[in-house]
């Protein structure tokens, strides 16, 4: 017989509407079996580390059938889901067997059962890096940084490179992808402790307290004389607004999110448009999804520079389901210092 | 002795803000000498056909360093630029003689010198078509058309069109084009007459008054149940927002111009940039200048159509350089129907 366990679940209780609360999700207790069903070839995983996304606020919104790409939906009343790192328990597919590590898409539950589409990698290499990196800088945020730069923005030794929101899972890594390829890089970060981290421990050129600027564009003049090659743009609204302004010819806005957007009803306007049309900008949004064929040879770049110590990463761990709720809504008032990652079980 | 002509010119009094009013330009009269000076290597060009172009707009704002990527700036007290069809009268450079018909960049006068570099092209075929066509459909704005579909836009067989200022000179050779490549089109322009040139000359598949739309998404709804593939942009600001909320996943946004908000002191502000994300839509800003290279096989593909009556096209041709001020500035107000064309000297 099967063994029955305890399944504590993360639940969205409704479709969220402006900023998402704790009280928008709910601590659900039920049981699973750990087999996979007869005949299914899903794939019955053991949750340990739990990846908190901005995307995520998207999949709260009641459904408008814009895609994802991820096959993810929320429903409201069910476990919500994401990327995490998870150990094999039980496996209806050839893939994978008991023991298993792997990242992918799970759900914010103890155990999930999931096909195994979903999972997106074994996990080979654990020497010398957390299973939590799995999440951030060896997961998708990692492929997110490097397929925007390098193949979205086509990033160019020496060019003039701006991120927002650059102490997060994919800013920080961003701006350290740029300095590798010689890059000037400047971030812009909420507070001062975020920005006295992307200057002396990522070792960007330069960065700023957004909050703290009354005047966007003046700051971006201040710090890029010259302009911007490639803006990495993760909040959108008023930074975007003024990123145009200080966009160089022929520069590229790889469009990773607009986090400053997903909570209001009314978006902000962005009134500098036209300086796509004047300085022939290309502005594209992109999802990880597109390019997880890129992650072998992704994880090889990033691995030799992580052992090398010519990167590194910097993760805000919260620990246990019932405290999943407060750090995922903390993404969007700016609460996590680096990537914010759930714990859930250590092994 | 060479001969000494009166030159009349279309002169900027003053840079502009907001809409531009016939009266910021004047006509002068001065004289020219119908004679390249001695050891230069520039070239005496007698204006025939000057075009219409919304960029001039731009160019009519105090200067502030934004590329035009044409090298054409103007001065307050000076006649201004555009695209136009001139004759050669004389020629300090070896590329052309006397009696040649040229099409490029020159001045709003009766003659002008020009550096032989801001002739795009001398024309070979004039059986047939029009001089005046070179302003458009085998000028500048053909190979705009034809640069943004295909090159910038990635246009493929059987894709969903939308193009706003449809009847202009850009966008009747959008919707043509893209019907030759088995397409769906629609296009907005400002009036009932217009809408009807759509539908019962260029062969588009639908059209509509955006001036008569309460609701622009839902009118974009109407005719793209399905969403929209390429939007070929010419007006940006509301028109642009609606558009977002309609793009297909992976939709591609060539940026040609955004005429609606060029005489705008505050522009309008776009609210639905978030689909960028995530709907991964490409948008791009394009210039003709940096497509000038597909003009010959851009001529071979257009001639071929115009001769089979495969692609018809429309000027709205206004007489004498007295009347230009008049005709650039109806540009704004939608004034013309069709291409607007100057015609400064029949041959």
């Amino acid at each position: 017989m099967a063994e029955v366990v305890r399944n504590k679940r993360v639940v969205l209780r409704n479709y969220v509407t402006g900023f998402p609360k704790e009280s928008d999700m709910e601590i659900l207790e039920g049981t699973i079996t750990l087999k996979v069903p007869e005949g299914s070839k899903e794939v019955l995983l053991k949750n340990l580390y739990l990846s908190c996304d901005p995307f995520m606020r998207n999949l709260m919104n009641k459904p408008q059938g814009t895609d994802t790409s991820s096959g993810l939906t929320y429903t409201s009343g069910s476990a919500i889901g994401g990327f995490g790192v998870s150990k094999v328990i039980d496996s209806g597919s050839p893939d994978y067997k008991y023991g298993d590590l792997v990242w992918g898409l799970t759900k914010w539950e103890e155990y999930s059962l999931v096909p195994s589409s979903q999972i997106i990698s074994k996990i080979q290499h654990t020497d010398g890096v957390p299973l939590s990196y799995y999440t951030g800088i060896l997961g998708m945020p990692g492929v997110t940084a490097y397929a925007g730069l390098f193949e979205v923005g086509s990033l160019q030794k020496g060019e003039r490179v701006f991120v927002s929101a650059a102490s997060g899972a994919v800013g920080q890594l961003v701006g350290q992808f740029a300095k590798l390829t010689d890059c000037y890089v400047v971030g812009s970060a909420g507070s001062k402790d975020k920005v006295d981290l992307l200057k002396n421990k990522f070792g960007f050129d330069e960065g700023f307290n957004y909050k703290e600027e009354p005047d966007l564009n003046a700051a971006l003049k201040r710090y890029f004389p010259e302009g911007i090659d490639v803006y990495f743009e993760n909040v959108g609204g008023k930074t975007l607004d003024a990123v145009l302004l200080n966009m160089r010819v022929q520069g590229r806005i790889p469009a990773c999110g607009m986090i400053s957007q997903y909570n209001l009803t009314q978006p902000e306007g962005v009134t500098n448009l036209a300086n796509i049309v004047y300085k022939k900008i290309r502005m594209q949004g992109f999802h990880f999804f597109d390019y997880v064929n890129l992650y072998p040879k992704f994880l090889e770049f990033v691995l030799s520079h992580l052992k090398e110590g010519k990167i590194v990463y910097v993760e805000d761990i919260a620990e246990g389901l019932e405290n999943g709720p407060a750090a995922l809504v903390g993404l969007f008032s700016g609460r996590n210092f680096g990537k914010q990652v759930l714990l859930v079980a250590p092994e």
